[in-house]
């Protein structure tokens, strides 16, 4: 994580640190992300690809660039799944305990407890029907954890997956990265052992009533079975509980999977007066999850990269390279549409210089993580470090090792592939809840997000990335 | 606001930043700010110095401190003035509308119409009386503009101050250093003019219903009159109402100034294995204002500085220089702390090699901003910009420009004034306001802070600060 100041060899020129300086007062002052993040979480609310919202926050984006009068917009198809949660999930634990008022064996009365758990289906999991299903509790740490108990521990049980993120890490995403294989495969791993369900602790460091969900997938040829989220709560209270009794579970969803659908990434373009061949990408995602707005993830990157196009054509900024700001469908849940953008580009011969995807919330700005393919990475690092000196007054830094999940695809064109990344201490608190809305976006750090990376465009734009 | 990191010189040495790391790991793991945060903001809240809380959060973190096994606690006392803000205040607009029924002359029809405000009572302001006061409201855009309007235009008028914070600064400080003069000095400059009240918009750069209260001050051989903020919402509608009509306020309050008290800092102290006699100041101040629970202003200050002590204890270091925890009292309407820390540190000729005090909030730590007797400044800050190699992979800056309230008078000392630079943005949507509450405050960054300076402590205490 080292911070590249002592290479940075650029001047900065007076004309281009002033036109830096308009971005971020044009940004704060007349910035409209935070109006139209309103409007993407709270009247179109969560919208998972599939879903008539997602549609709506297609047709929504679409209009705004259409206003923003770039040279052309477009909605781009792409196939997506479509999963449903269906009614409100149960998950409620019962376990017999000790009513301590006899010491004898033979006196000794056990008084049974219960507890409903604050629980979310997680993405993809199949639903228990109406039936539901019952079976004991097992807690484990981890999927490694499934091999050591083997099928016989774990046949018939629900395995619970508990180890939480590190709360050591700086980086909230390095302690979820460290933790999410038990939501992602934990399901699948389980079922090799003849789990007959999983419950997985919530993937944040804060503990609340919050469950959070999140993508979940099965493998070929393991049975499927259902996946909950639990609160982090509920989570340490039912591990307290399972240290001293056995406890059961009846988990019952409604969560189906349905025949794939079409739906849009959405695009809009200005065309480059210079270098029109050179693309410079800016985008997030406009799916979210079901649950909440997708305030921060991601209705925060897609109005980044409106915003961008918004402040560029206030300024009247002619732009040198061909500027594209993308909105990808079902980023959460399949990448369809980042997947299907690459495709389409590489068909066309498409050379994207750079693409920044904001996918990190709309925190204030810490800087800019960027990774390419190696051959050509030194070339274009150096030129993208170059850039400290006029980003630096705004207390942003220049990292290797980002990207982003809908831009990764388009690492075959061999250009810079840029995260921005917002401080992240907060994100985990949100991401993927009924509280990711409007009311968890602060107004300046969501203006300030954009103007950073409108600032970034514009060097990359006006300076070019050294080697193509 | 240059990044120093070309000055850095300093070679890592894997024995200091792997404390540094123990440091993060033990404050983001086990640290006890944010419980302790917790106490003072909801179950002492508010605590304007004078005021029961006031000592209520001496005991307590006096009490904290002895908890922590230092060499030596203490209580200093202080003389601080007190103010009651009273009852609820009521601001009242009036204005007369044209109904527009009528169109002619003769028949038009003025409906008088009214409105609440939501109103904060300024700091050591006096109260209107039972009665309350009345009078034409006149808009100004600043103290400046009193001048141009003189006596005829401005007497018996209630004047409204509503020159907004500056949403174009990237610290919000700066935006509040641009602004705040209207609310400190606004009702003596406007009562030279013979004006009989005063309403201020609030100094945030959020639009809320949210008034925000702060120290004013009068002066000698001018009469003193109410003044009130009111929240950005309602300095937005008066504004507008104002242009289309003749608008009257109605204020009431039952403010007073009563006389002053003793009242105390609180201060515990390790005591250095080498240098004893350079002393390492850590701070913040314990009172608050008597609205909301004075959580980041400057209830956070207060447990970062207990976190420093907590942590080093927890990690068994012997510091060579000797660490002083310095809550002190009063800094929101007077210094009487602040000052007669100074006052007793110079009669005892101490010397404070550095100082430390966070008074920005509980946010994400982005570095730490320094200032010195310009004579020692370079020496001083050159050793500090040399820890800049073991701070930056935390993404903390070392910036000149810092100190604070508290701090500053130690000046004459010539040690390092530090003030610690949490994230800004969201600071002034709490400041000062019934809402800086426990829940403005996320764990993670307030940890992240306590980490931040209790590292940069033991960097200066290890190493010194090159001269003296």
């Amino acid at each position: 994580m080292a911070v590249f100041c002592n290479i940075s060899i650029a001047q900065t020129s007076d004309e281009e640190a002033f036109f830096i300086k308009r971005i971020y007062n044009e940004t704060l002052k007349n910035g409209q992300c935070y109006k139209w993040l309103t409007h993407l979480s709270e009247n179109i609310g969560g919208r998972l690809a599939g879903s008539d919202e997602a549609e709506q926050a297609v047709d929504y984006t679409f209009n705004i660039l259409k206003s923003l009068e770039v040279d052309t917009v477009w909605k781009q198809a792409c196939t997506v799944p479509v999963w449903e949660r269906g009614p409100k999930e149960e998950v409620k634990i019962s376990w017999k305990e000790d009513n301590g008022m006899f010491q004898s064996d033979a006196l000794s009365v056990s008084l049974t407890k219960s507890k409903e758990l604050n629980a979310l289906a997680l993405g993809n999991t199949i639903g228990t029907g109406q039936e539901g299903i019952e079976g004991e509790i097992i807690e484990v740490y981890g999927l490694d954890t499934l091999e050591i108990l083997g099928r016989k521990a774990l046949e018939n049980k629900i395995v619970f997956f508990n180890r939480p993120m590190d709360a050591s890490q700086l980086s909230t995403f390095s302690a979820y990265g460290g933790a999410v294989d038990q939501r992602v495969y934990g399901a699948a791993r389980a079922a090799r052992f003849g789990a007959k369900g999983v419950l997985v602790r919530s993937m944040t460091l804060r503990k609340d009533d919050n469950p959070h969900t999140g993508v979940s997938v099965y493998e070929e040829g393991t049975p499927q079975i259902p996946s909950l989220a639990i609160s982090t709560n509920d989570a340490d209270l039912l591990s307290a509980i399972l240290k001293k009794n056995t406890v059961s579970a009846f988990i019952r969803n409604y969560s189906k999977n349905l025949p794939e659908r079409t739906s849009y990434n959405v695009i809009g373009e200005i065309k480059g007066s210079e270098f029109p061949d050179e693309i410079i990408l800016v985008g997030g995602h406009l799916d979210s999850w079901d649950v909440g707005g997708g305030a921060h993830d991601d209705g925060s990157g897609c109005v980044h990269a409106l915003e961008v196009i918004h402040i560029l054509k206030k300024l009247e900024y002619k732009p040198k390279r061909t500027i594209r700001c993308v909105m990808f469908m079902n980023e959460e849940n399949g990448l369809g549409g980042g997947k299907e953008y690459a495709r389409v580009s590489n068909e066309k011969g498409e050379f994207h210089l750079a693409a920044i995807e904001s996918d990190a919330g709309g925190f204030t700005p810490r800087g800019f993580a960027c990774s390419a393919e190696d051959e050509v990475f030194r070339d274009h690092f150096i030129a993208f470090t170059n850039f400290h000196d006029f980003l630096s007054p705004y207390d942003l830094f220049l990292k290797q090792g980002g990207g982003g999940a809908d831009i990764n695809p388009l690492k075959s064109q061999k250009g810079l592939l840029i995260g921005f990344r917002p401080d992240s201490q907060r994100y985990f608190d949100y991401h993927h809840t009924a509280i990711d809305r409007i009311d968890a976006v602060n107004p300046r750090e969501l203006k300030m997000g954009a103007a950073a990376i409108t600032s970034l465009l514009y060097l990359i734009d006006h300076y070019g990335l050294g080697a193509k």
